[in-house]
């Protein structure tokens, strides 16, 4: 078995990335890179969209849940995993964990969509109801972890979830070859980190851009002053990017330069139609937030080679939100 | 220069399959195929979904006419190419042609929407309005081709047309390896009949298999009867299958003993609506009835290894089909 991150709070190197990248190869799909002449032109850059939307699960998430459930030892894995997620992580972990034939335990508040707990009971985890607020979350996995001795697979604050989350990265500078910057979206800063370790393990110059709603703007503000903000409570289309930097992903992205850039809720909505209507895929708005800030300041952009990281597509279709009155 | 079809008319082979590919891969994309372990379970069956909605102009179209314009000599392609299309022929010709650099004319019912008609004029032909009826097109045709020289690409009953359409199953027959059955719409026949050519070549026992609306089953019928029916007037969501099985297509459908199924216009957005859920990409309604006579099939089909034609994606976003009174 590979070495693997043992320790979930320790901070992960780019080798860290390519060890992640081997274990999880059987179980992730190697998803496409696609191109629009029409998109480039509106950017007047060159753009990579690396569809993770077209990943198991719909969604990134897999690559960590995958990572983490897969460096546990044999003796720690039939004890099982356990994580709170009312999104797409719960349902990559659950999936994960039944690919290991391991148990899963996931915390969901008592107000996540139905939809949603459909996907992570699908499959095969156990659900554990509790009240929609942190203190409760953090207490139903604590019991949970102390009562099955499960393993806590946090959404993001988790080395192994973080270099899992950067093989995507690696993928795309195979496929695209040598980019100027990459641009992810940022909420936990679980995917914006791993991004940054992956690339820049392979060419130091590469700009890492976060990508974040005006309205979620924890990551940016916490970057500009050197102070971790975990108290506000965003209003945002895009459910993935509600949550509030990691301790980790904070550390990460400190050292690794990134930026943050900002978008509008309209320039969000607008850029998901653009993919829409495009590339031909299916995108939730989280994912739409990279186009939206790329084509919200092109004179940085201007001429460059720029890798776009679509990190999911679960979106409810019958409520579009280019459909006047549906949000 | 490959040896091409010189004759429009003429019976195309595998052969000119196989040229058609190397003819027009400097131009084309090689779409991906997708996979979807849900949508494998609800048919009972190994699908393989080919993506042509994620080609160029957003249409396997794209592949026949940039054949087609290939296959011109020097002389003949500075005369330029001409056809009638309210759809994605159109484009892709208008495509294929300013990419050679040569005239396009391309005959449009005047009652057709304005975003079908930006698209063409958007790759820089020349749009020649008619009434909307089959003889004002025709005529139209002819009197530019008398008038410029241009050369005829017609959007199905053109040799060189089909040879490019069944370059997709050469692509997807590499990518899924051997198939038991491939699924593709039928309109006009021209991606199917290559369909059928392309397969064939490869392995005789591949079932090829047309998907069409039950509400536009000229194809059905026609294959059922042995006579070619060309004067229904057919009302189906399907926009890109209305027109008439053609000449060529027929032909080559019986000498390859394709079936025909059908799906009801309920059964197709069904259909379409699980796509863009479980596949996570945009596909226009035609795209959607090879998914739906599977899944209402599913005797047929239980235990293959099934190959699906996602033959497009350019559909109006602001009105899909499930939401309700859009249509």
């Amino acid at each position: 078995m590979d070495s693997g991150v043992s320790d979930a709070m320790a901070r992960p190197a780019h080798e860290d990335v390519r060890a992640a990248a081997r274990r999880i190869a059987p179980w992730v799909q190697r998803t496409p890179v696609l191109r629009s002449s029409g998109l480039d032109r509106l950017a007047g850059a060159e753009l990579f969209f690396k569809c993770e939307n077209l990943q198991r699960v719909g969604a990134f998430k897999f690559r960590g849940a995958s990572n983490a459930v897969l460096s546990l030892d044999a003796a720690r894995a039939a004890r099982g995993v356990v994580t709170q997620s009312s999104g797409n992580h719960g349902a990559a972990l659950a999936l994960a964990a039944r690919l290991r034939g391991i148990p899963c335990h996931v915390v969901v508040p008592r107000n996540a969509p139905a939809v949603k707990l459909e996907a992570i009971r699908a499959f095969g985890a156990a659900i554990t109801p509790c009240e929609p607020n942190m203190a409760a979350r953090n207490a139903a996995c604590a019991e949970l972890q102390s009562r099955t001795g499960a393993e806590l697979v946090h959404p993001f604050d988790d080395a192994r979830v973080i270099a899992g989350q950067g093989t995507a990265t690696l993928e795309l500078l195979e496929q695209a070859g040598a980019l100027d910057a990459i641009v992810a979206p940022v909420g936990g800063g679980g995917l914006l980190s791993g991004t940054a370790l992956a690339a820049h393990g392979i060419d130091p110059r590469v700009d890492i851009v976060g990508a974040e709603p005006e309205q979620a703007r924890d990551a940016h503000d916490s970057l500009a002053t050197g102070v971790r903000i975990v108290d506000r409570v965003p209003e945002t289309i895009c459910d993935g990017l509600r949550g509030h930097l990691g301790v980790l992903g904070f550390d990460i992205l400190r050292a690794h330069r990134a930026a943050v850039l900002l978008a509008s809720e309209a320039a969000i909505v607008a850029a998901m139609r653009l993919v829409f209507e495009r590339l031909k895929v299916v995108i939730e708005p989280s994912a739409a937030v990279p186009l939206a800030v790329v084509l919200g300041q092109p004179a940085r952009f201007a001429g460059k080679r720029v890798g776009i990281v679509l990190s999911g597509g679960n979106v409810d279709l019958g409520a579009l939100p280019w459909q006047g009155g549906a949000r």
